[in-house]
């Protein structure tokens, strides 16, 4: 068996391209004691991973000329687990990985495998913990969220609608802002290439934001803080506008003024804090999922080797929906 | 009976200077049903002044020649309270001043009358809440503290020390630090003139930061941000570093993305929030004064007309501890 894997060929400096990646193969390994050799079903294709190649993360950083890491759903083919096991893991971006047995999460298959790479997966499960245990918006509050449309966003404003807030997408397109408004129930949205930025986002926000949930950080955030009411709350997710470029945005001018004089709070968090907590999120998203009340919004592009185009259009925000890559045929 | 005052004649654009200020007379109004007259006797100066003058913050903006705001502790001479009672409010820069009732807090004189401007006062109450409520340190935690010699942080570092914490303070000058190790137990400290901040923090916080109290905003904070520990806590208090210029730094780089890696809560605060509380903090301050175990740091300068260059000094931190400009003899 021939292992086809896509490898950061060269670290980017400024916009990821291409050229960037280089395919290659290798044997299939045999897993050792405790470890299991999976195949790549479903790859996951997230903007973090630009922000792995710049530096040390809650990661290490990427090293050029290894397999490019990722989430993935996968079978379990040979070693410490059942052979037909499906496991959430970063298997990378190759059809075949080998890894500790600790290293694979074992999911119990209730739902459409996709789903396992976003809204029952990490970014819905992100979501979940950054809007209700980060942000804890009140019925009634307004909730402001960023890079609405993509797979943590599109879920975290399902998520403060059924918690009875008006929720405002922030998106980079007319398209995305229809699908939100007509598909995902929210109550306003608008364009982060407006010139009137500042002044579109008043008019969405009559009475002000109460929480803000920030994918995007630059210039974004910074309009965003003078639409903050007293005692807000920011969820500090993700920094998309910042990962591919060389010549990062300074930070936000009314950091910290405006913390103080508004008694705002700006929370970083990661959904690996919330390991312990998963399996009953995942339960409820699920339920939610079965109920219709959740939707879970996904773009499937078939294809290993169309990975890295993948990432790349992602970054460029060209994704509607959790960008999934299938790399192998579901488990028989 | 005449009312020497001080008016702001001019809004500052870059640093404040004496210019920006005059002396004027009035005469000494009555009170009408529901107000009061009070002497002042002992003047707060505070850096917030300064941002007051600059724009809308949590109180509208000074405008020129009015009354230069200010809180001070007053002696009631006629009107709706008894006359000899003491009382906290913003008299403003001047010698006597008619308020409404309600906007003069009666003080219950149990220390150094001076106390109740400083650790006993607003400053005290905001490194109190704070600390306590806002920054949350465990034992054993280390904390960092911004303009630690000053009356805010003065009495944050020796909380945090009674709190089982190491307390590391950052202030402009040797002497400052010198006095934090010697009398107020703090265990190390830094000067953030230094060419080397960065690594003289590292040196004083070799296990991180867990609690940042941040006085001052701009490259300090900025050089913070890294020393931070996981799931630590930067409280912002004041932006005493951006107050004085026309020219504000731009906002610290590693916002929002050190939030996110490092899961930061940064988070504002105003001592007003707490106002139901105000009585037992002070209660309890008060019992740490008697004890020996808080020190109330204090500079008190004679002579109203000597407030311009007491409050442009402590923009420029020459200050050590609470500064107060005395107006008026104490009560008879």
């Amino acid at each position: 068996m021939i292992n086809h894997q896509i490898l950061l060929a060269e670290l980017p400096q400024g916009a990821l391209e291409e050229r960037h990646f280089r395919t290659a193969t290798s044997d299939v390994a045999d897993p050792r004691p405790s470890e299991v050799l999976v195949r790549t079903i479903l790859l996951s294709i997230d903007p973090a991973s630009r922000a792995w190649m710049a530096g040390r993360t809650y990661r290490s950083q990427v090293e050029a000329g290894s397999v490019m890491p990722g989430f993935a759903v996968a079978e379990v083919i040979a070693g410490d687990l059942p052979a037909g096991m499906v496991v959430a893991c970063d298997a990378g971006w190759q059809e075949y990985a080998v890894l500790p047995v600790k290293a694979a999460r074992p999911i119990q298959v209730r739902s459409e495998l996709s789903h396992y790479l976003g809204a029952l997966g990490i970014t819905g499960l992100t979501a979940y913990f950054g809007l209700l245990d980060v942000g804890r918006p009140n019925p009634g509050d307004t909730v402001v969220i960023s890079a609405a449309a993509g797979a943590t966003g599109s879920v975290a404003g399902q998520l403060a609608r059924r918690q009875g807030c008006r929720v405002v997408g922030i998106t980079g397109s007319a398209a995305k802002n229809r699908l939100l408004e007509a598909e995902l129930g929210f109550d306003a949205t608008v364009d982060h290439h407006s010139s009137t930025l500042f002044e579109d986002l008043r008019g969405a926000c009559p009475t002000g934001a109460d929480v803000y949930f920030d994918n995007v950080g630059g210039r974004v955030l910074e309009t965003m803080l003078p639409q903050m009411n007293i005692h807000g709350t920011i969820v500090c997710c993700g920094v998309v506008s910042q990962y591919d470029t060389a010549a990062p945005a300074p930070g936000p001018r009314s950091v910290p003024g405006l913390l103080v004089t508004k008694r705002l709070r700006m929370q970083g968090f990661l959904v690996s804090d919330y390991h312990d907590q998963w399996p009953a999120a995942e339960t409820q998203l699920a339920g939610l999922i079965d109920s219709g009340e959740l939707k879970a919004i996904e773009e499937i592009i078939d294809g290993l080797t169309n990975a890295p185009r993948a990432l790349i259009g992602l970054l460029a925000g060209e994704n509607l929906g959790k960008r999934i890559v299938r790399i192998g045929k579901d488990p028989s």
